[in-house]
Protein backbone atom coordinates (compact mmCIF):
# COMPACT_ATOMS: atom_id res chain seq x y z
CA UNK A 1 0.00 0.00 0.00
CA UNK A 2 1.63 3.33 -0.95
CA UNK A 3 1.94 5.63 1.97
CA UNK A 4 -0.24 8.53 2.22
CA UNK A 5 -0.55 11.97 0.54
CA UNK A 6 1.22 14.81 2.51
CA UNK A 7 -1.31 17.46 3.78
CA UNK A 8 -0.49 20.62 2.31
CA UNK A 9 -2.36 23.96 3.12
CA UNK A 10 -1.70 26.83 1.34
CA UNK A 11 -2.75 29.88 3.41
CA UNK A 12 -3.26 33.65 3.56
CA UNK A 13 -4.08 34.07 6.79
CA UNK A 14 -6.70 36.95 7.80
CA UNK A 15 -4.51 38.77 10.08
CA UNK A 16 -2.33 39.61 6.90
CA UNK A 17 -2.28 41.72 4.36
CA UNK A 18 -3.47 40.12 0.27
CA UNK A 19 -0.68 38.41 -1.65
CA UNK A 20 1.03 41.45 -4.00
CA UNK A 21 0.42 39.04 -6.23
CA UNK A 22 -0.21 35.48 -7.30
CA UNK A 23 1.15 33.67 -4.10
CA UNK A 24 -0.20 32.76 -1.07
CA UNK A 25 1.47 34.05 2.35
CA UNK A 26 2.28 30.69 4.05
CA UNK A 27 2.21 27.16 3.49
CA UNK A 28 1.46 24.43 6.33
CA UNK A 29 3.25 20.55 5.15
CA UNK A 30 3.07 17.50 7.13
CA UNK A 31 4.99 15.37 5.46
CA UNK A 32 7.97 12.86 5.27
CA UNK A 33 9.72 13.05 1.96
CA UNK A 34 10.69 16.66 0.39
CA UNK A 35 11.80 17.75 -3.39
CA UNK A 36 14.51 20.06 -3.30
CA UNK A 37 14.62 21.46 -6.66
CA UNK A 38 17.20 23.72 -8.07
CA UNK A 39 16.92 27.13 -9.28
CA UNK A 40 15.06 26.10 -13.13
CA UNK A 41 16.14 28.27 -15.55
CA UNK A 42 14.24 29.09 -19.23
CA UNK A 43 16.59 26.77 -21.04
CA UNK A 44 15.38 23.63 -23.28
CA UNK A 45 17.32 20.42 -22.84
CA UNK A 46 20.29 21.41 -25.23
CA UNK A 47 20.67 24.71 -22.24
CA UNK A 48 19.29 27.23 -25.39
CA UNK A 49 17.54 30.07 -23.85
CA UNK A 50 15.22 32.52 -25.85
CA UNK A 51 15.43 35.64 -26.03
CA UNK A 52 12.10 36.50 -24.67
CA UNK A 53 11.48 36.75 -21.24
CA UNK A 54 7.89 35.01 -21.16
CA UNK A 55 9.34 32.24 -23.24
CA UNK A 56 11.47 31.39 -20.77
CA UNK A 57 8.64 32.08 -17.80
CA UNK A 58 7.06 28.59 -19.96
CA UNK A 59 10.49 26.92 -19.95
CA UNK A 60 11.31 27.10 -16.18
CA UNK A 61 7.73 25.93 -15.12
CA UNK A 62 7.83 23.35 -17.57
CA UNK A 63 10.78 22.25 -16.62
CA UNK A 64 9.45 22.29 -13.21
CA UNK A 65 6.91 20.52 -13.85
CA UNK A 66 8.77 18.01 -15.67
CA UNK A 67 11.14 17.98 -12.66
CA UNK A 68 8.21 16.91 -10.42
CA UNK A 69 6.63 14.54 -12.78
CA UNK A 70 10.11 12.52 -12.63
CA UNK A 71 9.58 11.54 -9.62
CA UNK A 72 5.76 11.37 -9.65
CA UNK A 73 4.69 14.64 -8.13
CA UNK A 74 2.89 17.66 -9.51
CA UNK A 75 2.21 21.42 -9.10
CA UNK A 76 -0.20 19.88 -6.33
CA UNK A 77 2.99 18.94 -4.16
CA UNK A 78 5.06 22.43 -4.43
CA UNK A 79 5.32 24.11 -0.97
CA UNK A 80 7.59 26.70 -1.93
CA UNK A 81 9.03 29.26 -4.67
CA UNK A 82 11.82 31.76 -4.47
CA UNK A 83 11.83 33.19 -8.18
CA UNK A 84 15.06 35.63 -8.89
CA UNK A 85 14.87 38.07 -11.97
CA UNK A 86 17.67 40.11 -12.99
CA UNK A 87 15.57 43.18 -14.71
CA UNK A 88 13.06 44.86 -12.72
CA UNK A 89 11.39 45.76 -15.99
CA UNK A 90 9.83 42.05 -16.06
CA UNK A 91 8.48 42.06 -12.70
CA UNK A 92 5.38 43.09 -14.62
CA UNK A 93 5.52 40.48 -17.06
CA UNK A 94 5.93 37.51 -14.44
CA UNK A 95 2.83 39.36 -12.72
CA UNK A 96 1.13 39.26 -16.30
CA UNK A 97 2.17 35.58 -16.91
CA UNK A 98 1.50 34.29 -13.58
CA UNK A 99 -1.99 35.39 -13.65
CA UNK A 100 -2.96 33.95 -16.72
CA UNK A 101 -0.66 30.45 -16.43
CA UNK A 102 -1.10 29.42 -12.74
CA UNK A 103 -4.69 28.77 -12.66
CA UNK A 104 -3.51 26.38 -15.35
CA UNK A 105 -1.02 24.78 -12.97
CA UNK A 106 -2.78 25.35 -9.47
CA UNK A 107 -6.36 24.05 -8.95
CA UNK A 108 -8.57 27.01 -6.93
CA UNK A 109 -6.10 29.32 -6.59
CA UNK A 110 -3.82 28.10 -4.10
CA UNK A 111 -0.50 29.45 -5.28
CA UNK A 112 2.33 28.43 -3.52
CA UNK A 113 4.26 31.18 -1.28
CA UNK A 114 6.91 32.79 -3.98
CA UNK A 115 9.16 35.11 -2.98
CA UNK A 116 10.47 37.78 -5.84
CA UNK A 117 14.16 38.69 -5.99
CA UNK A 118 15.54 41.10 -8.46
CA UNK A 119 19.49 40.31 -8.45
CA UNK A 120 22.44 40.79 -10.29
CA UNK A 121 22.73 38.47 -13.08
CA UNK A 122 22.10 34.36 -12.79
CA UNK A 123 24.77 31.44 -13.96
CA UNK A 124 24.78 32.92 -17.32
CA UNK A 125 23.68 36.46 -19.39
CA UNK A 126 21.03 34.89 -21.09
CA UNK A 127 18.91 33.75 -18.44
CA UNK A 128 16.48 36.10 -17.18
CA UNK A 129 14.63 34.17 -14.40
CA UNK A 130 15.30 31.34 -12.47
CA UNK A 131 13.23 29.54 -9.92
CA UNK A 132 13.71 27.04 -7.42
CA UNK A 133 11.09 25.03 -5.68
CA UNK A 134 10.55 22.78 -2.28
CA UNK A 135 7.42 19.65 -2.92
CA UNK A 136 6.54 17.49 -0.17
CA UNK A 137 5.76 14.20 -1.61
CA UNK A 138 4.69 11.51 1.30
CA UNK A 139 3.71 11.44 5.08
CA UNK A 140 4.37 9.49 7.58
CA UNK A 141 1.14 8.35 9.57
CA UNK A 142 2.60 7.70 13.35
CA UNK A 143 1.36 7.72 16.24
CA UNK A 144 1.43 10.49 18.44
CA UNK A 145 1.98 10.53 22.61
CA UNK A 146 -1.10 7.89 23.36
CA UNK A 147 -1.32 7.50 26.81
CA UNK A 148 1.95 6.88 28.84
CA UNK A 149 0.68 3.03 29.58
CA UNK A 150 -0.09 2.17 26.12
CA UNK A 151 3.42 4.18 24.95
CA UNK A 152 5.35 2.03 22.81
CA UNK A 153 7.30 4.55 20.46
CA UNK A 154 10.83 6.03 21.43
CA UNK A 155 12.70 8.77 20.37
CA UNK A 156 16.11 8.92 19.10
CA UNK B 1 -3.93 14.78 23.10
CA UNK B 2 -1.84 16.86 21.15
CA UNK B 3 1.31 15.64 19.10
CA UNK B 4 4.85 16.50 20.77
CA UNK B 5 6.44 20.01 20.02
CA UNK B 6 9.13 19.95 17.91
CA UNK B 7 12.74 19.49 18.74
CA UNK B 8 14.63 22.58 17.74
CA UNK B 9 17.99 23.47 18.62
CA UNK B 10 19.47 26.69 17.54
CA UNK B 11 23.33 25.91 18.03
CA UNK B 12 26.24 27.73 17.09
CA UNK B 13 28.63 25.11 17.05
CA UNK B 14 32.43 25.70 18.88
CA UNK B 15 34.33 25.04 15.84
CA UNK B 16 33.15 27.78 13.73
CA UNK B 17 33.49 31.19 14.32
CA UNK B 18 31.13 33.90 16.00
CA UNK B 19 28.27 34.76 14.41
CA UNK B 20 28.66 38.13 12.64
CA UNK B 21 25.48 39.35 13.68
CA UNK B 22 22.47 38.62 15.91
CA UNK B 23 21.64 35.12 14.30
CA UNK B 24 22.98 31.67 14.65
CA UNK B 25 25.05 29.16 12.62
CA UNK B 26 22.80 26.04 12.63
CA UNK B 27 19.66 25.09 13.12
CA UNK B 28 18.89 21.41 13.86
CA UNK B 29 14.86 20.31 14.05
CA UNK B 30 13.45 17.40 14.21
CA UNK B 31 9.54 17.61 13.05
CA UNK B 32 7.07 16.24 10.55
CA UNK B 33 5.32 19.41 10.09
CA UNK B 34 6.61 23.07 8.97
CA UNK B 35 5.64 26.59 7.63
CA UNK B 36 7.13 28.08 4.61
CA UNK B 37 6.04 31.62 4.93
CA UNK B 38 6.76 33.94 1.94
CA UNK B 39 8.72 36.71 2.09
CA UNK B 40 7.20 39.07 4.24
CA UNK B 41 7.42 43.10 3.46
CA UNK B 42 7.29 46.17 5.50
CA UNK B 43 3.68 47.05 4.71
CA UNK B 44 0.60 47.19 6.67
CA UNK B 45 -2.68 45.11 5.83
CA UNK B 46 -2.84 47.65 3.12
CA UNK B 47 -0.27 47.28 1.36
CA UNK B 48 1.50 50.37 2.29
CA UNK B 49 4.82 50.75 3.49
CA UNK B 50 6.32 53.61 5.65
CA UNK B 51 9.45 55.30 4.39
CA UNK B 52 11.26 54.99 6.90
CA UNK B 53 13.32 51.45 6.91
CA UNK B 54 13.18 50.62 10.92
CA UNK B 55 9.58 51.35 10.53
CA UNK B 56 9.40 48.62 7.62
CA UNK B 57 11.21 46.15 9.90
CA UNK B 58 8.85 46.38 12.31
CA UNK B 59 6.55 45.47 9.87
CA UNK B 60 8.09 42.69 9.12
CA UNK B 61 8.40 41.34 12.11
CA UNK B 62 5.17 41.85 13.21
CA UNK B 63 3.66 40.56 10.09
CA UNK B 64 5.82 37.36 10.81
CA UNK B 65 4.69 36.77 13.97
CA UNK B 66 0.77 36.92 12.82
CA UNK B 67 1.93 34.48 10.03
CA UNK B 68 3.17 32.36 12.79
CA UNK B 69 0.52 33.21 14.96
CA UNK B 70 -2.33 32.08 12.66
CA UNK B 71 -0.92 28.57 12.81
CA UNK B 72 -0.76 28.50 16.49
CA UNK B 73 3.28 29.49 16.57
CA UNK B 74 5.19 31.65 17.92
CA UNK B 75 8.74 32.67 17.18
CA UNK B 76 10.24 29.70 19.02
CA UNK B 77 9.28 27.73 16.12
CA UNK B 78 10.96 29.43 13.83
CA UNK B 79 14.02 27.28 12.27
CA UNK B 80 15.56 30.21 9.39
CA UNK B 81 15.41 32.98 7.93
CA UNK B 82 16.27 34.71 4.79
CA UNK B 83 16.54 38.78 4.64
CA UNK B 84 16.73 40.69 1.84
CA UNK B 85 17.97 44.32 1.91
CA UNK B 86 17.98 46.67 -0.66
CA UNK B 87 20.46 49.11 0.26
CA UNK B 88 23.58 48.34 1.79
CA UNK B 89 23.21 51.76 3.91
CA UNK B 90 20.87 49.76 5.65
CA UNK B 91 22.65 46.86 7.17
CA UNK B 92 24.01 48.49 9.72
CA UNK B 93 20.64 49.36 10.89
CA UNK B 94 18.95 45.98 10.23
CA UNK B 95 21.92 44.96 12.91
CA UNK B 96 20.76 47.96 15.35
CA UNK B 97 16.92 46.77 15.01
CA UNK B 98 17.87 43.13 16.04
CA UNK B 99 19.99 43.82 18.59
CA UNK B 100 17.18 46.09 19.91
CA UNK B 101 14.37 43.85 19.57
CA UNK B 102 15.54 40.27 19.06
CA UNK B 103 15.83 39.62 23.05
CA UNK B 104 12.15 40.55 23.31
CA UNK B 105 11.50 37.90 20.06
CA UNK B 106 13.52 34.99 21.10
CA UNK B 107 14.16 33.40 24.69
CA UNK B 108 17.81 33.39 25.68
CA UNK B 109 19.43 34.54 22.41
CA UNK B 110 18.65 31.64 20.72
CA UNK B 111 18.30 33.68 17.19
CA UNK B 112 17.85 31.45 14.51
CA UNK B 113 19.93 31.28 11.52
CA UNK B 114 19.74 34.34 8.77
CA UNK B 115 21.29 34.44 5.69
CA UNK B 116 21.56 38.49 5.23
CA UNK B 117 21.71 39.76 1.74
CA UNK B 118 21.70 42.73 -0.46
CA UNK B 119 19.94 42.56 -3.60
CA UNK B 120 18.68 45.28 -6.16
CA UNK B 121 14.94 45.40 -5.74
CA UNK B 122 12.04 44.16 -4.47
CA UNK B 123 8.46 43.33 -6.14
CA UNK B 124 7.57 47.13 -5.34
CA UNK B 125 9.88 49.81 -5.44
CA UNK B 126 8.56 51.30 -1.92
CA UNK B 127 9.90 48.02 -0.27
CA UNK B 128 13.46 48.52 1.68
CA UNK B 129 13.58 44.51 2.94
CA UNK B 130 11.94 41.45 2.52
CA UNK B 131 12.51 38.07 5.49
CA UNK B 132 11.71 34.64 4.29
CA UNK B 133 11.02 31.92 7.40
CA UNK B 134 10.69 28.12 7.98
CA UNK B 135 8.93 27.13 11.28
CA UNK B 136 8.86 23.73 12.46
CA UNK B 137 5.41 22.96 14.29
CA UNK B 138 4.99 19.28 15.31
CA UNK B 139 7.44 16.19 15.92
CA UNK B 140 5.73 12.78 14.95
CA UNK B 141 7.04 10.17 17.54
CA UNK B 142 7.71 6.75 15.79
CA UNK B 143 9.25 4.24 17.15
CA UNK B 144 12.68 3.24 14.96
CA UNK B 145 14.26 0.70 14.31
CA UNK B 146 13.32 -2.17 17.05
CA UNK B 147 14.40 -5.22 17.54
CA UNK B 148 13.95 -7.44 14.93
CA UNK B 149 11.42 -10.06 16.03
CA UNK B 150 8.66 -7.13 17.17
CA UNK B 151 9.41 -5.27 14.09
CA UNK B 152 5.89 -4.33 12.47
CA UNK B 153 6.91 -1.14 10.54
CA UNK B 154 7.77 -0.25 7.14
CA UNK B 155 8.86 2.51 4.94
CA UNK B 156 7.48 3.01 1.70
CA UNK C 1 20.06 1.62 18.76
CA UNK C 2 20.44 4.72 16.93
CA UNK C 3 17.30 5.66 14.28
CA UNK C 4 18.24 5.21 10.74
CA UNK C 5 19.86 7.16 8.36
CA UNK C 6 17.66 9.49 5.81
CA UNK C 7 17.41 8.34 1.96
CA UNK C 8 18.81 10.92 0.45
CA UNK C 9 18.49 10.67 -3.57
CA UNK C 10 20.21 12.75 -5.80
CA UNK C 11 18.77 13.08 -9.34
CA UNK C 12 19.63 14.47 -12.42
CA UNK C 13 15.53 13.61 -14.40
CA UNK C 14 16.24 12.29 -17.91
CA UNK C 15 13.65 15.01 -19.20
CA UNK C 16 15.44 17.90 -17.76
CA UNK C 17 18.43 19.49 -19.52
CA UNK C 18 21.65 18.63 -18.02
CA UNK C 19 22.98 20.50 -15.47
CA UNK C 20 25.07 23.69 -16.43
CA UNK C 21 27.37 23.25 -13.21
CA UNK C 22 29.09 20.65 -10.86
CA UNK C 23 25.24 20.25 -9.29
CA UNK C 24 22.20 18.49 -9.62
CA UNK C 25 18.65 19.65 -10.75
CA UNK C 26 16.65 17.59 -7.76
CA UNK C 27 17.07 15.88 -4.09
CA UNK C 28 14.61 13.41 -2.84
CA UNK C 29 14.68 13.21 0.75
CA UNK C 30 13.07 11.37 3.42
CA UNK C 31 13.72 12.55 6.79
CA UNK C 32 12.53 13.21 10.10
CA UNK C 33 15.70 15.65 11.21
CA UNK C 34 17.18 18.27 9.39
CA UNK C 35 19.85 21.43 9.49
CA UNK C 36 19.66 24.51 8.84
CA UNK C 37 22.85 26.12 8.06
CA UNK C 38 22.88 29.75 8.24
CA UNK C 39 24.84 31.11 4.97
CA UNK C 40 28.43 30.54 5.70
CA UNK C 41 30.83 32.78 4.57
CA UNK C 42 34.37 32.81 3.85
CA UNK C 43 35.97 33.67 6.93
CA UNK C 44 38.46 32.00 9.36
CA UNK C 45 37.25 31.01 12.89
CA UNK C 46 38.35 35.32 13.84
CA UNK C 47 35.86 36.53 11.20
CA UNK C 48 38.96 37.39 8.86
CA UNK C 49 38.63 36.64 5.33
CA UNK C 50 41.40 36.16 2.61
CA UNK C 51 41.49 38.11 -0.50
CA UNK C 52 41.33 35.59 -2.67
CA UNK C 53 38.16 34.78 -3.62
CA UNK C 54 39.07 30.59 -4.40
CA UNK C 55 40.35 31.54 -0.84
CA UNK C 56 37.42 32.27 0.39
CA UNK C 57 35.57 28.96 -1.25
CA UNK C 58 37.84 27.29 0.64
CA UNK C 59 37.14 28.40 3.70
CA UNK C 60 33.47 28.67 2.84
CA UNK C 61 32.74 24.62 2.06
CA UNK C 62 35.56 23.67 5.07
CA UNK C 63 33.04 25.63 7.58
CA UNK C 64 29.35 23.73 6.15
CA UNK C 65 31.94 20.51 6.67
CA UNK C 66 32.28 21.96 10.20
CA UNK C 67 28.88 22.92 11.01
CA UNK C 68 27.55 19.05 9.56
CA UNK C 69 30.83 17.38 11.97
CA UNK C 70 29.36 19.29 14.63
CA UNK C 71 26.06 17.58 14.34
CA UNK C 72 27.62 13.80 13.28
CA UNK C 73 27.16 14.77 9.80
CA UNK C 74 28.90 15.01 6.17
CA UNK C 75 28.81 16.70 2.81
CA UNK C 76 26.43 12.92 2.11
CA UNK C 77 23.79 14.43 4.32
CA UNK C 78 23.51 17.87 2.37
CA UNK C 79 20.47 18.43 0.42
CA UNK C 80 20.64 21.63 -1.12
CA UNK C 81 22.85 24.48 -1.42
CA UNK C 82 22.42 28.41 -2.12
CA UNK C 83 25.18 30.06 -3.60
CA UNK C 84 25.95 34.18 -3.58
CA UNK C 85 28.48 35.69 -5.24
CA UNK C 86 29.04 39.47 -5.55
CA UNK C 87 31.03 39.58 -8.60
CA UNK C 88 29.69 37.66 -11.66
CA UNK C 89 33.75 37.53 -12.53
CA UNK C 90 34.18 35.07 -10.25
CA UNK C 91 31.36 32.76 -11.91
CA UNK C 92 33.82 31.00 -13.55
CA UNK C 93 36.19 30.77 -10.85
CA UNK C 94 33.41 29.29 -8.47
CA UNK C 95 33.13 26.65 -11.53
CA UNK C 96 36.51 25.82 -11.89
CA UNK C 97 36.93 25.27 -8.09
CA UNK C 98 33.90 22.85 -7.43
CA UNK C 99 35.05 21.00 -10.38
CA UNK C 100 38.46 20.16 -9.02
CA UNK C 101 37.02 19.75 -5.67
CA UNK C 102 33.51 18.63 -5.25
CA UNK C 103 34.96 14.80 -6.34
CA UNK C 104 36.84 14.98 -3.10
CA UNK C 105 33.60 15.96 -1.10
CA UNK C 106 31.15 14.22 -2.64
CA UNK C 107 31.49 10.51 -3.52
CA UNK C 108 30.22 9.25 -6.66
CA UNK C 109 29.04 12.87 -8.02
CA UNK C 110 26.21 13.37 -6.75
CA UNK C 111 26.35 17.03 -6.08
CA UNK C 112 23.36 18.64 -4.41
CA UNK C 113 21.44 21.19 -6.08
CA UNK C 114 22.38 24.50 -5.84
CA UNK C 115 21.22 27.79 -7.19
CA UNK C 116 23.97 30.51 -7.52
CA UNK C 117 23.25 33.82 -7.31
CA UNK C 118 24.94 36.99 -8.18
CA UNK C 119 23.71 39.92 -6.12
CA UNK C 120 25.34 43.48 -4.70
CA UNK C 121 26.46 42.63 -1.45
CA UNK C 122 27.09 40.08 1.60
CA UNK C 123 27.21 41.41 4.73
CA UNK C 124 30.71 42.66 5.13
CA UNK C 125 32.17 44.49 1.99
CA UNK C 126 35.29 41.72 2.16
CA UNK C 127 32.62 38.78 2.28
CA UNK C 128 32.90 37.52 -1.68
CA UNK C 129 30.95 34.84 -1.09
CA UNK C 130 28.35 33.29 0.76
CA UNK C 131 26.48 29.74 0.48
CA UNK C 132 23.42 28.45 3.02
CA UNK C 133 22.86 25.01 3.06
CA UNK C 134 20.30 22.60 4.03
CA UNK C 135 20.66 18.92 5.64
CA UNK C 136 18.83 15.97 6.43
CA UNK C 137 20.10 13.58 9.45
CA UNK C 138 17.93 11.01 10.42
CA UNK C 139 14.56 9.30 9.46
CA UNK C 140 11.83 7.69 11.67
CA UNK C 141 10.56 4.75 10.34
CA UNK C 142 6.64 4.23 11.04
CA UNK C 143 4.42 2.36 9.50
CA UNK C 144 2.01 3.32 6.39
CA UNK C 145 -1.43 2.96 6.57
CA UNK C 146 -1.91 -0.40 7.53
CA UNK C 147 -4.92 -2.76 6.75
CA UNK C 148 -7.63 -0.75 8.67
CA UNK C 149 -8.26 -3.58 10.90
CA UNK C 150 -5.02 -3.37 12.59
CA UNK C 151 -4.27 0.20 12.04
CA UNK C 152 -3.64 2.16 15.44
CA UNK C 153 -2.42 5.14 14.34
CA UNK C 154 -3.64 8.73 14.17
CA UNK C 155 -2.45 11.91 12.72
CA UNK C 156 -3.01 15.09 14.56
Amino acid sequence: MSPPLPQIQILNPDNLGKPLGPYSQVTRVKASEFLFIAGQVGADKDGKAPLDFEAQCSLVFANIGLALASQGASFANLVEFTTYLVHSQDIAKFMAYRTREFPKLFAGGAYPPNTLLVIDRLVQEQFLIEVSAVAALWRLLARHSGSPRKRRLRTP
